[in-house]
């Protein structure tokens, strides 16, 4: 079966630009590494009569409908109902949904409202999908040479289903398998448009694999994609573009696939045995929270200091008083201080702190994206100063990364 | 007249999920602005036949089609040959236009290509939208009672054109003004269904204001919109509807429109004349990295403590090591003992402690989302035990805006 796959959002919110349709572009990339072509994108607002008008001319024109949102427990949420009435299913109450929604009202002791049945509702015959950090389930089925699958709205509910649901039952109505086999190599410490340009030629040759270079703050990826007949054959078609990419760009490559730099970080501390502790001024406890996003994070991690006001700087972490007058808060003196007060207070192998300024005003007379970043080990001190970017918000993210980049550096230097 | 309006991006890159449909989002937002419904979001990609026939459905059920993309240089910009096919008229020069292109790549001493030229080609008898950011113009029409407008779609060279010239054309269509007014209610502590079972038949007979709950993590919003001849007009029109939903919620409300949180408790805080220091276990740092995004947090909030691991809790934060054993790190006691010793350190008025149990594992026998958040005023400490669902970082971020709501309405009891 050829299948030609539309995604149909379901929201007033998305209508009048309260979110953007993330899902959209996050099924459309799903669905186009399963080979399956997406050839429309359609919105429409929370209303029974449109909704229907909207499912009758994509049921014409396409073959796979996936309809975003609508499957909440509120008034609002009318997906299944018109959907139900235009395929002519009945609804029924679905058991183990039901079960689970019980579950996680008493597991919290709190009284579940009426409304809340409503998500146990679905669609008579259909392959309930499990929901499984949300209450909510999906549901997907055949009717007419048709394939349609609801998904619940919210991207954290809407992503681990497809991913573990969707795309095992859509992986039964394709045709003789090619894989689609992605990497992902990803960057810090090197711009996206600077790391095109080493890449240029590469770039504009790509065929298969294909290359494609995306930035987020403070990183940028590159993600190449084979279509072969296996892994193996994949993987073996990528080992020598690869193998280029990293003669040019090597030493900003931090990491593969969904390995993050926080642990990244994390399982190079674990691997040398160290414990790290922060001292953060301008970023306000980022670093902190983004290592603690890590696996392991609590073997290396003992703790930081947030020291946002100068008397903290000065009376916790000793900075002296003269240093902050003289050179400053933001100085390289300020960060190096930290960085070993923080070490010696936490009792930890390495010590690291940020002070800088992140706007939106400057500070000390020093302009907004000065950043120095301090290191502590247990032989050597060092401060990295950096001129970042952006807004108040993109300047700390940017600091906090480079400082888990710099962090990951230097421990591959020890080795 | 009056317009119904439906959005319509061309790009195959949208379908393969390269980029997202931001201008959807950000045109949306503009026509309510207007008092211009848009009733749908259609995608389709740079393939004649198929957006040929998206123009036949769009021009069938609205009355304003906004086409963004597909009007660059290269040959699958499509837009203006297939939209031109479907009015029936010709494409013609727009020599304003030329000229802006030959001067643009003059002045940077750059060869122009051929295909810039197809840039400068317009519907015939259109109303011209100069492009302030780049080369390809916008263009609008009237034809058989419907509106056609065109914009770029690049987000940087869409904005501008819309904002500066696209509305003023707009206007002139609008009937008599009428404006369209928003006010947005902000709650914590209670969740979307509770909330929307309070407010029910408020949410039932809605006509004008109208009422739109919308829930992220941790927090709900009900945007309220009037339709009225002035802003003082819809400003009346809502305050009956205010009363009556602060008079079954009120306690849940903790702030208006675009206020944050962590606005609201650094002004409550500053108002005061407090300052605050928090100590952060399953936060990780969290809670501190939110305060310092909000406007002034330098002149209240000291610094914290971010105690991940239990050696930290008991060597900086004085939690007895038999609390530990006995309580555990995640107790009632060991955040009431963290709360008073983070104020007594950091010399703050208010110190509030999070500790608890993020997941992705239990930790001491504890479930996943038991959290304490531990309170110490100058007169008083008092500790809230909280039950959260969701996945780690979903627990890190209610608990963190708990904390905060929580400080804000103690805050306000004070008074």
């Amino acid at each position: 079966m050829m299948m030609r796959a539309e995604i149909i959002a379901i929201g007033t919110e998305l209508l009048l630009g309260q979110i953007v349709n993330t899902n959209a572009q996050f099924l459309s990339e799903q669905l186009a590494a399963l080979g399956i072509p997406v050839y429309y994108h359609s919105v429409v607002g929370d209303n029974p009569e449109r909704l229907k008008k909207q499912i009758e001319i994509s049921a014409e024109r396409s073959s796979l409908l996936i309809f975003t949102g609508g499957l909440g427990p509120t008034k609002d949420d009318l997906t299944k109902e018109t959907l139900a009435e235009f395929v002519n299913r009945k609804l029924v109450l679905d058991e183990a949904a039901m079960n689970s929604i019980t579950q996680f009202f008493s597991e919290r002791n709190v009284t579940m409202t009426e409304n809340n049945k409503r998500q146990a509702i679905v669609l008579e015959g259909s392959h309930v999908l499990h929901n499984e950090t949300g209450l909510a389930p999906g549901m997907a089925f055949q009717e007419d040479e048709t394939l349609y699958m609801l998904l619940p709205g919210p991207p954290k509910e809407l992503r681990p289903m497809f991913i573990h649901f969707g795309i095992p039952y859509l992986s039964t109505f394709l045709p003789e398998k090619k894989v689609v086999h992605s990497k992902v190599m990803r960057f810090c410490g090197i711009g996206e448009s600077a790391l095109e340009t080493e890449l240029l030629d590469l770039i504009d040759q790509q065929t298969s694999p294909t290359i494609a270079p995306l930035a987020k703050d403070g990183e940028v990826t590159l993600r190449l994609t084979s279509y072969a007949k296996s892994v193996s054959e994949a993987e073996q078609e990528m080992e020598e573009l690869v193998a280029e990419i990293q003669s040019r760009v090597g030493p900003f490559l931090y990491g593969w696939n969904e390995e993050s730099l926080e642990q990244v970080a994390v399982n190079k501390l674990q691997v040398k045995g160290y414990t790290v502790a922060f001292a953060e001024s301008c970023t306000g406890g980022l670093l902190s929270s983004f290592i603690t996003r890590a696996e392991g994070a609590s073997k290396v991690f003992q703790g930081s200091v947030v020291c946002y006001s100068n008397e903290i700087k000065n009376r916790q972490l000793n900075v002296p008083q003269i240093v902050l007058d003289k050179e400053g808060a933001v100085s390289e003196k300020t960060a190096s201080i930290m960085a070993q007060e923080i070490r010696k207070l936490y009792h930890s192998d390495v010590g690291i702190s940020i002070t800088g300024v992140a706007g939106p005003t400057t500070q000390e007379d020093k302009p907004i994206g000065l950043v120095f970043v301090g290191f502590a080990l247990p032989d050597r001190t060092f401060v990295k100063e950096l001129r970042l970017g952006g807004q108040r918000d993109s300047i700390q993210i940017r600091a906090a990364k480079q400082a888990l980049y710099t962090l990951i550096r230097e421990l591959d230097s020890e080795q």
